[in-house]
């Protein structure tokens, strides 16, 4: 899944714990390293490091926008580490990380990558692209409830390690590493969690990664085109790198919370409203992990009623769903 | 559960994860702080205390004695906080926390309880007593998967906290509050493990805490004799503050790991070995949680029958199992 011979280490924790530790084993206090951000998880990286008391040179570009690699790699000549996210869940963008990734080679920097809602539903190659440290959860497109991190450590990685000061117990790297070494964990290990990863790991191989990948995208085009038939417009970006979010831009008039609210409570269907500056301003609709093409007709179709039920109607009834089964009929299903 | 008042912060990962905040969130390095311990899970809190840099005190004594709050109280003074034990589960003692409580009192110091495995299953006045922090696991008494831990934190030890600059994000307190107090949390929580623990509350609160702590005692009693009755010699207290684990001693020439392995891999059945340098010397049988009589039956069913695979006999077939249900059928069941 992580596309690595890394070590992959697991700890019981939100995706967040594996961030936290991805800072505390590869820095001691003061070191430079660089936080590239467009989104509140990017933000994330810049809250952590900020804690653990680092020389932070932050890399700020607008919620939306896709992060420059070329302004990465120069602000990363002299950094320890470079911390990016795959999957900017707020925005709905997919960074390249393949790009990011050539741009700080040079620098000798350790690039690390929250992966946290990509991993398994679009290609990150850890190995090939030469990424230090891919850092993921459970929950989104490795098909599991919430409560597993993980987090792949390369040999640079494991180097800076070694180096690092800042204070640490249970995330420890080391202490983890120790543990698995004999077919074992350090703490207690949230069991039921694991049985649930290993059948969403087997459903994933019987699949094939590519396979997953193109459900992926499947799903996240039939989202985009029926949402744009709701006469909705995209925030998110309208091309096949959107495979994990499609977010899109309130009506005038229309609050996404409350949208939001309509569609909870009148069909029990949770899809994510905006966060930070653009609460209330776009509505979110997360197609990574355990879903298929009726998830996607279901949730076009909720959102076309809840939106009526606030006094939106789109052009023509029901054109969401239709547009969105238009293309599953026209290309036959990888699975 | 926790008999306070104050906020208990829920955080995804083991009980260690909960402990390890307890530190991080109360000391700077080099705060003067007391660890005692007489087994593993003390030592934890030694561990921790040394990996965040404080200056510990260690009032360490033999695994498998009852801490003496005299040492602790006296350790005590000047001292930031004081770190100990509730049950420690590698030793099946059950260390008197109001007697340390009473002794730690006068000294200002904040009093630290890990109720990891006893929170729910034994007596913890946590208001009543006076303690500042208690951290738990779900894992245990508290009857659901592991991956779940808590932190009770006093009014004295917010204060701490706020002047605490051990750095820490994942593990904060702070940011875990101001999320609950919005009735969210920080980060994405285990949503399964927390519908199963609002399950095991509502088992307990049917049954009452005192019934809970009664109905742990009684299988504790009917684990102790049965025990002795297989001729085996206990290793934890003979009395009723044993009411978590029971352990006792391998007869001459027998292997507490190959006991285990025996029991494991033919009849299905998990109990524990000894940890650290009790390993093979002392095997354990855990009655916390979701368990009723007849799992007692079963541990002591099984234990009989795989000792006689490796060759040991007891005085009496089937002695273990027919001196618990002798003690079951006397004293009337609480549930």
């Amino acid at each position: 899944m992580f596309q690595t011979q890394n070590e992959v280490l697991v700890v019981a924790g939100s995706g967040t714990a594996a961030m936290d530790s991805a800072v505390a084993n590869l820095c001691s206090p003061g070191d430079r390293v660089v936080v590239a951000s467009a989104g509140n998880f990017g933000e994330r990286w810049l809250q952590i490091a900020t804690a653990y008391g680092t020389d932070v040179v932050h890399v700020e570009q607008a919620w939306g926008e896709r992060l420059d690699p070329a302004r990465i790699g120069e602000a990363a000549a002299g950094a320890q580490a470079v911390y990016v996210t795959q999957s900017e869940t707020s925005t709905g963008v997919v960074h390249d990380v393949q790009a990011i990734a050539d741009a700080v080679r040079p620098t000798g920097a350790a690039l690390v990558v929250d992966a946290v809602s990509s991993l398994g539903g679009v290609d990150l190659r850890t190995d090939e692209w030469g990424v230090d440290v891919v850092v993921s959860g459970s929950q989104k497109a490795l098909m599991t409830p919430p409560g597993l991190a993980f987090a792949s450590i390369s040999k640079r990685a494991w180097e800076l390690h070694a180096q690092a000061r800042s204070p640490r117990y249970y995330l420890d790297w080391s202490t983890a590493h120790r543990a698995q070494s004999k077919n074992d964990t350090a703490f207690t290990p949230p069991v039921s969690l694991l049985f649930g990863l290993r059948v969403a790991l087997e459903l994933v191989e019987t699949r094939g990664l590519d396979a997953t990948f193109a459900h992926n995208r499947r799903l996240a085009r039939a989202a985009r085109e029926g949402v744009k038939a709701l006469g909705l417009d995209l925030y998110s970006p309208d091309d096949d790198t959107s495979a994990m979010v499609t977010a899109f831009t309130m009506p005038d008039g229309l609050d996404g919370q409350q949208v939001f609210g309509q569609l909870r409570d009148r069909f029990g269907i949770v899809l994510a409203g905006g966060q930070g500056p653009l609460r209330g301003r776009i509505m979110r609709i997360g197609h990574m992990g355990y879903l298929n093409e009726f998830d996607i007709i279901t949730a076009l179709s909720g959102l076309e009623l809840a939106m009526a039920d606030l006094g939106y109607r789109p052009p023509v009834a029901g054109a969401g769903a239709a547009r969105a089964l238009e293309l599953f009929g026209r290309e036959p299903a990888h699975v």
